[in-house]
This record gives structure tokens, sequence and C-alpha cells, in this order.
């Protein structure tokens, strides 16, 4: 039997980490990086970004022994893709302190010939012109998600509308879906953002957990209540991966499969706000999951 | 068959409230009002509160009507307890511009003899010297919870440490809970509280529901999606009310008694968000709260 595989596009990077914790440097992070990592417990991904020189092997090689595959990952000359971030004490905000671009810069996605009849697509948050040449690129996803950002919905209003034209599902946080729809309240801006394309609208809230709107209604996954967060970044884009992989599993997108697998989603996400980059998504098992999933269960559970 | 009676001691007030729809002046609440109304739907309240010569006859007459003993109701010389606060446009912060205690300030809670065997007590926001009276007066309650805030954190610790020895229940909202604690994060901020006194903590956070923690575990509710947020002044309040109005009327104090009953609280503390002041609250029907709280279990399942 042969696994659906999700496509995945974002960025490979390094980040500097300003943390309550530590000073970490040299991190190997990036929205490709963290939800392929995530994805890969549930479905074969398939990376499509550029990395530099710089950018260590073995970190490729322990994605291919996840069944990721890296053959869309281009190494090109030139330094990787650099973050460097700082986070207040209780780790709610973050400050961008720089950011290099280097080879990102020029970064025209080029997919291997076997990734042209990949079903599952997620394009997570690039330039939304990047986001068009991957979607062209694929013969007929079966599911389309993406990622985005202030930037580009500020700078690449009409790019970005043609995006969410062709989407299934969009994932964003909830200051980004308020950005889009020019509406503060949540269900009101889900709506509007609805009425641009997306077939679905999923909203992270961070440390609050996550909204699902649809024409089915409304559902909402808590967080897990975590009682030690080291480092919350690459959070949102576990929780994509996650999704997109037990969707890609399931082969279903309905209501109810999207439910179970936002369960999962933040279940895979809290994980990864345990350790320093991806250090604790990286050392993830099923049981790990399934284990803190039924916790979230319960959490939730109405007591009758 | 007599229900059992809900003792609520709190601040009886008029409000000037800018908000962003409208500057609404003379708005007739206070946290005992607020917790009165929405507890009266379950069971029969009785308040212990001041107010001044300008407090409306038709305000207590109108709680009468509900079934909310108002005898405890003392009607002092002067005038009654006064906050006037600013809404952020968003809704999701407000500042104080004026306190006028007025009669507040001389308040000495005397209970009327037929409420010392009252079952069900909430000791509302004010002085913990005062709540500490009440509670001296009350024979022997059945359960205590009560409410506080950081004025009291920050200036009566050591009396507030009597009160929380005392207690069934805590009530406070997020930054509240992180203040007596003294630690950021929710859970181990919670784990620190239970040790101070309290069975069982409720950690209210505004839009983003609510937790319960006890030595059973965690709880979460969503607060409830509303589109047409007007005024969230006395949700709290009214959260608090009617949780321990479901609990006087359930008569159980179990954990899965306390999930049901903030599934409740939550559903009636969205409706009073839709009006100004009282408004909403007291134009609220069992039918509604059933309507609404059956989405919001629906809002939560997990979909399997």
């Amino acid at each position: 039997m042969t696994r659906a595989p999700l496509l995945i596009v974002g960025s490979m990077a390094f980040d500097d980490l300003d943390l309550p914790s530590e000073k970490a440097r040299d991190v190997v992070g990036g929205s490709a990086t963290y939800a392929a990592l995530a994805a890969s417990h549930f479905a074969p991904a398939r990376i499509v970004a550029v990395v530099g020189e710089d950018f260590p092997a073995a970190t490729l090689e322990d994605l291919g022994k996840r069944g990721v595959d890296v053959s869309g990952v281009e190494r090109a000359k030139g330094r990787t893709f650099r973050w460097w971030g700082r986070y207040a004490d209780d780790l709610t905000s973050r400050t961008t302190l720089d950011t290099q671009l280097n080879v990102f810069a020029d970064f025209k996605p080029k997919l291997p010939a076997g990734f042209a009849d990949s079903p599952y697509l997620f394009l997570g948050n690039i330039h939304p012109a990047l986001q068009l040449e991957v979607l062209a690129q694929v013969r007929a996803p079966k599911l389309v998600a993406a990622d985005t950002m202030n930037f580009w919905i500020e700078g690449e209003r009409r790019l970005l509308g043609e995006v969410l034209k062709k989407l299934d599902l969009l994932v964003v946080n909830d200051e980004e879906l308020r950005q889009l729809a020019g509406v503060h309240n949540v269900t009101r801006a889900a709506r509007a953002v609805l009425a641009l394309g997306p077939k679905k609208v999923v909203v992270k809230r961070g440390e609050y957990g996550a909204l699902l709107f649809d024409a089915e209604g409304a559902f909402f996954v808590p967080a897990y209540p975590l009682e030690d967060e080291i480092d919350p970044t690459g959070a949102g884009d576990s929780f994509a991966g996650a999704l997109l992989g037990v969707l890609a599993e399931s082969g279903a997108f309905d209501h109810r499969t999207l439910r179970r697998a936002l369960h999962t989603a933040s279940t895979v996400a809290s994980f990864c706000v345990e350790g320093v980059g991806t250090k604790a998504l990286a050392a993830l098992t099923h049981e790990k999951i399934r284990t803190r999933q039924a916790v979230l269960r319960v959490l939730v559970h109405p007591g009758d």
C-alpha cells in the first residue's frame, strides 16, 4: 500500500534564538523543516526548498531516514537563510532582530519530476508568487493548504488573493486572519476570509489553541497545557505539518476528520515547544503523541 | 422541594462605560448584581451588599421578581459605588478612569438572620477582611467560592491568604492567578495556588475561555465564539454566578459536575457580553442557554 505523499514548500534556515532559558545559535529551523518533521509521523513528506553551502548534510540525511524525500532541496551557492529573534520572558511575544535572506533571495522553486503528482500540498509561508509557481507545477492536487504572514498581506495582496482562490485550507494565526479580513472579531473575520476562496480556515492562537471554520460550522481545539515551555519557534509550522500529515494519512477532508486531525496537530505542536529548535520534535514517537492526545481529549470532555 | 440558596456578597454599582459602540452612563452594575442575575436561572440567590440613596428601587424589585432575596442589601446614606472605565476598540482591555467608593467605603456586611444557614456562598471581589466577616456569619456552608483582584493580592496578601485557606473554589482571571502564584505558566501557577488552600481553581481567560484545575486534573471550556461583542463588563461575575448557581442546583461539587457547570457558566457569560450592562443578561431564558450550550458542546467535540 502506497501512502499519499505530502509536498511541503517553505524555508530551511538557521535560527539564532534568544530564549529566556538560553541563547541558542545556528539552530536548524525553517517552516519546511518543522512541517516535514511533524508530518513525517503520518505521511511521506517531500520538501521543496533551498539551502546554502553551510547547511548540514546530516540534517537532510536525518530527514531522509524519517521518510522525508529531500530530493527537492536545492543546494545553492552562498549561505542559508537566517533568522535572529528574541523572545519575551513569558514566551508570548518575540522580536525579529535580524533576517538574512541569503540563498532564499533568488529561490525559484523547481519540483523534481516525481513531485508533480503530489496529492497533498502545503505551501508554507513564502512569497505568494512562489506559492503560485509551486501550485502551477503540481498536476492535480487533491488538497492544497497554505500559510502566509503580515508581510505578504500588506505588500502582496493581489498575488495572495490569487493563492487564496486556489486553497482548500488556509492555516494562519489570529493576527493574520484579522489583517486579511480587516475585522477584529475572529468569527466574522473567518467568514470574510472564507469568502476570499479557501474552503476551510484554521486559526492558530498559540497557547490558547486553534479554531476551525468551514461551511459546517466552527470547531475549537485547545493547546495542551504545558508546564515547561522552552521555545515556541516552529510550533505553528509543526501544527500545520501534523495537520496535513494526518489528512494525507486519512485520505479524507471532511469536517469530522479535520476535528480529529486538529487534535493531533495541537498535540504535536505542544511537543515542539518543549525543546530548543527541532530537538523535542525530533525525539517524538507515536506513543508520546497517542498518550498526550488522550489527555487533550479528556481536557475538553464536557463531563457527561 | 426547597432549592439550595446561594449567598452572594459583592458590589452593587453605577458604571459609566466608554464602549466602542457608545458611551453609556449610570449603568446599573456591580459584581453582586451580575452574579445574582446569572445565578437566578439555577438557584435562589441572596445578595449582601450596600447601595446609596440614588440606587433605583426598580432594580431591587426586578431582582426580587427573579427570585433573588435582596433583604441583605443595605440602603445607606450617600451615593452608590461608582466605576468609570474605557474599553479598547477591540474590547480586549480596559482602563479605569475613575472609582468612587461612596457608601462602599464604610460597608460592613451584616447578614439577615435567615442568611446564616446559606449552604452556597460566593464571596465576590471585595476586601478580604469583608470576605472573612461574611464567612464568619455563615454557620456551616457546604461550598465557599471567592473571587479577588490584583489590588488585594498586592496590598492585603496576609488576609487574602486567610480567605484562600477556607475556600472550596477560587475563581480568578489568568493575570490574578499568575500574580497570586508569582509564576507565569498557568498550569504551574494553578498548582501553586491550589497549595495555598482552595480545593479547586477556575481560571477565567476572557475571549479564550476558562480552565479548571483540581486534584483530578485539568479541564478546559472555550468561550462561545461571539460575533457581536458589545460590553464585557460583568462577564466574569456572570460566569462565576452561573457556575455557583449550577453547583447549588445540582448539589454536587465533583470534577464531572464542575465540567458541566463550566459549560453553562461560559454560555451565560457569553450572553452578558452581547448587551450594555445587564441588558442581555436580564433578557436571558433557559431556552437560550440550552441552545447556545449545545453549540458550545459541538464546538469542542473531537469528531469521533
